[in-house]
This record gives structure tokens, C-alpha cells and sequence, in this order.
């Protein structure tokens, strides 16, 4: 019996420590004294006026917590206006909110993966967020991993499987920023009577009309065959997720959904920043078209400069790095001077490739984006 | 192929429907209208004006949202000040703060579960929460599901498995509101060399000196082989999660934890309510007597009428229903009369029986006290 039972940790920080995968934490202050391709605020909505006073109105009118699971008392009015105000936005019957994107993408693949028993097949793009993944991993049925982006690969599953069936993707990969061919699944998955779900956290805000989503550009909002999840914690500059379909999905997770039943409520302030984010979408639809343009522009320089980077579809930039250890060095030169960048390693990368991730804003200015381009150039590593 | 591959959500609403058991939301207003005996805002300070302006000056001062995963941008000052703050209170190392205490204990149980190939055993409550659940589920370790609040039977089933393990267990069920054995659990774990992880979301505020939780109480805060996790959302009024634990323990979550890593950080409206809360118990100790006094005076005039209920070792007061019918009878007939009640029934109960859930504040009056007990009482259904 080991005297000490987490000794097993010690060991395995090594082994982190010696493969350059151990990760700390390095808070920020509150000015804001770096210029920001890191974060997803991609709206730059966070600290938008209208946005801070949506939060903190909201807690003075609700309290700061919702103190207690949506069936009980965590149902506010605002909880329920938020629903509708976000169906409505992007084309869908109903939505329901959850308290992080996380929790809303478990609670879709696990409420819709069909009741025990029914042989239901999973059939998940290997480049899905880990939350999907999880939430694979937790639904009790069947599951197949597919190629990524390849609707062939899904019709391959789905007819060799022959029945009941959930194809589960990103809208826009949050790694490689990649968008899903999504009109083309649709049409894989109505071929086979498959439903489909797809985690817009990337694509609310930034794709289709004025931000209306990725399923909204692909003309299939509001499908009685399609589920989307979407997040609030990203263009919407707050906290909270929300699921998006037809009122008897809507209806099926809130008596079954686990992340649901047994989460307490979104909090009011996140709740009330969301609805204010909205509002200045509704009134800006605007912002959508600048930061698809930003990430364009910043695409467009690094590529010329020579560095190898994924064409973007929505607002992230990958950029790819040698090794992990370059990746680091990179992203800490770019810090240095002033400029903040995500650095994506393994294992957050399933495919081992480390990478620069540059996230665009719709407040850039030109020059900012230039002088951004131009440190990220500057501090590359020779390949 | 099915038409349309959700026509099993109408089959299985209908079963539900059938069984009593389809859930709706009913959204409350802002007004207080009603008694509040189903939130889990134990110490009545989520509308607390120091903690709702720490919301609304956190929103001010860092933003709505904390714009990415804690390990990109998502780290402020704020979430390190909290977790020392939360360390500190409780008499432990160090901390880490989540988007809710959900995904805390899907951290804790999958990330302590051992390396892969190291055989650990997961040894879980019967009558543990969702969220526990969902991190056996999630964890790729072998599970032992042991026979509520009882380490004889841990103790067997430690002593038959001979290897690794963590012992999983709230130290306040949800549902009962009873208290786990805490010195029995960490003794029997001491013997065999057993980690052990106690969700302690019902004990922080309530019990312990000052509200400092239940591992405070059992003289287990700080114990390099015992981990708890805390919800921001119950007694501290706000939103989020937290585990505490041995410094090593905390690195290594921020190194390997899905539901941290791919998760956008805590609004800072959330850490900023949590903070404020702490800081109103710190000064106001009583708070913590006060629940249990209500609790322990809810309990006495009940059961001196008749109705069978469960002991509370804290806030929660469970009170026995006939049928999953005569409980959402019984907690509307309150309601009526201007009570909110919590009402449990299956799935949200795993053992059947449904009951209603009373929560005691710290901020009731003796005489809304009396007048609660007197209305459930009054409309209790007839046995
Ligand atoms: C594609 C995707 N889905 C879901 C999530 C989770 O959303 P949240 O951070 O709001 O929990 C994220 C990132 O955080 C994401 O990138
Ligand atoms: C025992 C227990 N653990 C964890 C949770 C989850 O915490 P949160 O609601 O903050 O996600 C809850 C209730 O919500 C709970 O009752």
C-alpha cells in the first residue's frame, strides 16, 4: 500500500516537466497593457459599456447567484428572456441555457444519443472539442470516430451502421479554425434519417448575417433534424452555454439532461451580459463582417511573410510551429513585445502539431493589426 | 431509416408524461414573493449588497467574461485572490477555481483517478451526486459502487482490491441532506493507503468553525491524502466551483484537467460575488449557527407533527412524500400559500422516494420559521 497516495503525481509532473507539457497559470492585472490575439472576446463585447452594466444591473436585480438548479429556483425571467431573445437570434424554435458551453455540449450528446437501448450511433469528427468528446464518452451508445471534415467518411458510418444515428460536429474547429462542410453533413445525415448536432461556439457572432451562426449561413436554422449548442463565454464576452432547436429537444433536456437537472443556474450577471451583447449585435451587425475581415488581414500578411498558417473561415489563425518547445519561445517573444497569443500543445492538440492560435478582434484598428502581424513575423522561429 | 430522428423524444415523453415525471421551468420574477425554502442560498447572502456590488465591480473592473481557458487568457488577479482566499478559509494548500462546482468534480474524479494502467479503484457513495457520477463515468479507472455512508464497507471493498484508489464521497448528501462519516471514511482510506475526494458543497458555510466546511470540521483541511471540491453557487450565492487540496494536486489539474483546460475561465462577476461572500462570513461567523439552528428548529417542529423526516447535519431538511404525485401536490399547495419549496422525485432520486427538499437561510426569521413549518403542516397529503 503506497504510504503517500499521491505520490503516483510526482512522477508523472516529471515525465510533463522532461515532454515541456507542464502548463502554469499566469494571471492577468486588469489594465489592459497587452494587445489581445489570445482571447475569444471576438466582438470585443467583454468590456463594452452596455455589456459590464448588462452584468452588473442584472445582479443587482436578481442577486449574484441563481441559487439553485434551473427546476427549482434557478429559473429567472431573465433566464427566460435570454432563451428567447437567442432562438430568435439565430432561427431556432427554443433554446435553454446551461452555465458554461462545456455543460451544454454534454448535455446534447448525451440527451440526444436516444433512449437506452435504441442502438443509437455517435458519429463525432476526430477534431471535436474535448467537450463533445466527453460528452461521447459519457452517453451511453455506440460510438464512431470519423475524419476529420469529411462527409464521405460520416456517409460511410452511417450506412454501414443502417440505423438510428447522431452526427456530432464543430462548426468551426477551435484549433485549426477550420469550418465542418455543414450543408454537406446535412445532407448525409437526412440521406440516412441521422439527426445532427453542431457546437457553434466558434461561429455565433462572427458567421452568417450580422452573427447569426454558422447554421444559420448554412441554411439550417430552426431544421426539426439539427441541434446546435453555442456558448456564451466567446463572442457574447461572458459566461454560459445555451442549445438551440426544435421546443421538444428543448422539452426532452430539461427532464433528462444531467448538466442541466443537476447544475445550478447560470449566473444572473452572465445572464445579463449575454442579453446586452445581443442587443449590441442586433444594433452592429457590423462587427461580424470586421473581425472575419481582421482575421483575413492578419492570414494575408503572415502567409506572405512565409509562415504556414490555416486559411481562416471564421475569427481564429493557425499558425503552425515547429515543435512545442518553439511554440513556447514564440508565443513568450510575441508577449515581450506587447502581444498576447495562444499557444496550443499536446495534449490539447490531438494531432501532436504545435501551434501559434491567433484569435482576431473586431475592435483592431488596421495598425494594430499590422503591428501585430509584424511582431508574430519578427519572433518566428527559423524553421 | 427513421423520417425524423427525433420522433423517440415524443415516445419518450409520453412515458414520462405518463409517470408524472416530465419536468417544466416556471421562471420566477425579481420580487420576493414567496419564502424561500428551495434555494441553496444558505447564508442569505446572494442578494447581500457588499456581494452584489462585489459582482458588479468585478464586471466593471476585468470584464463580463474572462475571455478563454484559464490557461490562455482567462487567469485574472481576481481568480487567484479568490483562490487563495478559499484556501486560506478552508485550511488548505492551495485551490482552483472552475465555471461551476459541476465541472470541479468532473476534474477532481477524472484527473486523481491515477494514470492510465495504474488500476486505481474508485470507491463511490451510493448516494453521491450527478456530478461524481459523471466523473466515475468519465475517469478510465475501475469503479466500486459501496452502500451509503458505511466504511465497513469501504473498508472491504478497499482490503478485496489490494491497489490504488480514491474513495469518492459528498460530505452532505444533496438529497438528504445527511452527513458522510468523514473521520470513519479518512481512517479506513489511511489504512489501505486510499485517497480520498469529498465533495463538500452543502458543508461550506454551514458547518465547521465559521463555515469553514465539513473537512474543517473533521480536522481533514490541509491533509496531504484528501482532496475537496466547493460550489461558489450554494452558501457563497454566486456561481462556480472549486477544489482544494495539496499544492502538487492543484498543479496537477491545471496540467491535465478537460473540464479546466477547455473551459473558458470563471466570469469575473462570479469570483467577485465569492469573494465578497467569504469576506461577509469571515466577519459575520454566526451565520454559519444561525442555518443549522433554522435547520435543526425546521426539522423538530415537523417531525413534532407527525411528518417523517431526516436529521439534518446541515441546511438541507428532507421530508418524505407518499408518491412523486402527492410531492408536486404538496409543494404547490405551498406555494399557493406563498412557500417555495424544493420537490425531489425520480430520476433525481435515485432510490424512488420522493420527497420534499426544505433549505434552511441563515437570514429566516424564527417567525417565518414558524409560519413555514405551519404551512407545510398544513397542506401535507394524508398518509
Ligand atoms: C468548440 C468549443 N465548444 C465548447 C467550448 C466550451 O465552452 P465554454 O468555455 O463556454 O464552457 C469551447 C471553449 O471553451 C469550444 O472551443
Ligand atoms: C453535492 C453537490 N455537488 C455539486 C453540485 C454542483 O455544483 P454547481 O451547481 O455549482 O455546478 C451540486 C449542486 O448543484 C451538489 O448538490
Amino acid at each position: 500500500m503506497p504510504q503517500d497516495p499521491f505520490d503516483w503525481i510526482d512522477a508523472q509532473h516529471e515525465r510533463l516537466r522532461a515532454a515541456g507539457l507542464v502548463r502554469t497559470l499566469r494571471p492577468r492585472s486588469a489594465g489592459a497593457d497587452l494587445v489581445d490575439l489570445a482571447g475569444n472576446d471576438y466582438l470585443g463585447l467583454t468590456r463594452h459599456a452596455e455589456v459590464v452594466e448588462g452584468a452588473a444591473e442584472a445582479a443587482r436585480r436578481w442577486g449574484a447567484g441563481a441559487t439553485g438548479s434551473r427546476l427549482v429556483t434557478g429559473s429567472t425571467a431573465l433566464h427566460a428572456t435570454l432563451e428567447r431573445e437567442l432562438a430568435d437570434f439565430c432561427g431556432f424554435e427554443a433554446a435553454l441555457v446551461f452555465s458554461s458551453g462545456y455543460a451544454a455540449n454534454l448535455a446534447a450528446v448525451t440527451a440526444l444519443s436516444g433512449p437506452v437501448g435504441s442502438g443509437t450511433l455517435l458519429v463525432s469528427d476526430e477534431g471535436n472539442h474535448a467537450s463533445l468528446i466527453d460528452g461521447c464518452r459519457l452517453a451511453r451508445a455506440d460510438k464512431a470516430v470519423v475524419p476529420h471534415a469529411d462527409p464521405e467518411a460520416v456517409r460511410k458510418t452511417l450506412a454501414a451502421h443502417g440505423g438510428r444515428a447522431l452526427a456530432v460536429t464543430d462548426s468551426v474547429f477551435s484549433v485549426d479554425g477550420d469550418a465542418a462542410p455543414l450543408a454537406a453533413l446535412a445532407g448525409v445525415c437526412r440521406e440516412h434519417g441521422a439527426a445532427l448536432l453542431v457546437d457553434d461556439a466558434h461561429g455565433l457572432g462572427v458567421l452568417g448575417r450580422g452573427g447569426r451562426g454558422a447554421l444559420h449561413a448554412a441554411g439550417l436554422a430552426g431544421a426539426r433534424d439539427v441541434v446546435a449548442t453555442v456558448t456564451l463565454s466567446k463572442s457574447l464576452g461572458s459566461q454560459g452555454g445555451a442549445l438551440l432547436g426544435p421546443a421538444r429537444v428543448i422539452s426532452h433536456l430539461v427532464s433528462t439532461a444531467r448538466t442541466f437537472i443537476f447544475d445550478t443556474g447560470l449566473a444572473p450577471a452572465a445572464a445579463g451580459a449575454a442579453l446586452a451583447s445581443l442587443a449590441v449585435l442586433r444594433r452592429e451587425p457590423g462587427r461580424a463582417e470586421r473581425v472575419r475581415a481582421v482575421a483575413t488581414g492578419l492570414y494575408e500578411r503572415l502567409t506572405a511573410a512565409g509562415l504556414t498558417a490555416v486559411r481562416p473561415d471564421a475569427a481564429v489563425v493557425s499558425v503552425r510551429a515547429p515543435s512545442p518547445e518553439a511554440a513556447v519561445r514564440w508565443a513568450a517573444d510575441c508577449r515581450e513585445r506587447g502581444l498576447a497569443v495562444g499557444c496550443f500543445r499536446p495534449p490539447s492538440v490531438p494531432d501532436g502539431v504545435s501551434r501559434l492560435r491567433l484569435t482576431a478582434r473586431a475592435d483592431l484598428s488596421d495598425e494594430q493589426l499590422a503591428g501585430a502581424a509584424a511582431t508574430i513575423v519578427a519572433t518566428a522561429p527559423g524553421v
